[in-house]
């Protein structure tokens, strides 16, 4: 079974390479980019610009094939892909949690941004905390891991 | 441009129509399900036991073709899609953050799960409370949402 999907956008962002690319919002350093949606799916932003957080949701469109284990880049040691947020997933989507700005049309402006410049946009969702946000006690390899916050070109199509 | 996905499994349920299926985790009253990874992704679930919450990625297979603007479950009044959480948007893809239970060879138990029955799973990610969880102070027409915490067949193909 294949499933289409096409780009409702482009992810704009100052990290034109992978390598220093940082790995999640939290690690971006309050990057800021844009957003941009193409004209046909305006209406759907009606009222986004009351959220302070939205997630995106694109495709990681410069990642080598899928591997099942990867090296993350937060430890040295290997894990199972979908332990990690590594990019290079069966099926690769990325999901990131950034801060909006603005709604200016078309056009999010957004801050904490991790996401390689010109990716294509698949979705965008509120950040609800009441729906997303969760203590737990358990995070795995991810408790123990330090290393580096930026990535490098490990997982990146030459 | 056309992205092309697969499902690397299928997520099982106690929700077989979409009336009465809770909207988020967090309204799904500890319902448990079951996550069958097809046996080719095996390998990439590695480590994952060690996380406590999980998020699924997945497809909206039963959906009616997208909506600009919805009136969502939560609230009387129509809103962009992007600024709601309803199944009918451009690229129909979910995202659920349930309870990790146990892991069975390819087999996740998983709890809090608002999935309907035999839906297409597209990925996994470990939650990582210092990426996903954030504090906000503005949700948009969702801080004066009311209203049920459970489906209708509005979003649903007939």
């Amino acid at each position: 079974m294949k499933i289409e999907f096409t780009p409702i956008g482009t992810i704009h962002s100052p990290h034109l390479r992978p390598e220093g690319t940082p790995i999640q919002p939290r690690f971006a350093g309050g990057a800021e980019g844009t957003v941009e949606l193409f004209a046909q799916y305006l209406a759907g932003l009606r009222d986004l610009a009351g959220f302070e957080r939205i997630w995106l949701l694109y495709w990681f469109d410069r990642t080598y094939p899928a591997q099942l284990e990867v090296v993350p880049f937060r430890d040295s040691k290997p894990h199972g892909v979908f332990a990690t947020r590594a990019p290079s997933r069966p099926n690769p989507l990325g999901l990131s949690c950034v801060r909006l700005l603005s709604v200016e049309g078309c056009r999010l402006r957004v801050a904490e941004l991790d996401v390689l410049d010109a990716t294509p946009l698949l979705d965008i969702k509120p950040y609800l905390p009441d729906c997303d946000a969760f203590e737990v006690a358990r995070t795995g390899w991810w408790a123990h891991a330090g290393g580096t916050t930026a990535a490098d070109a490990r997982f990146s199509r030459k």
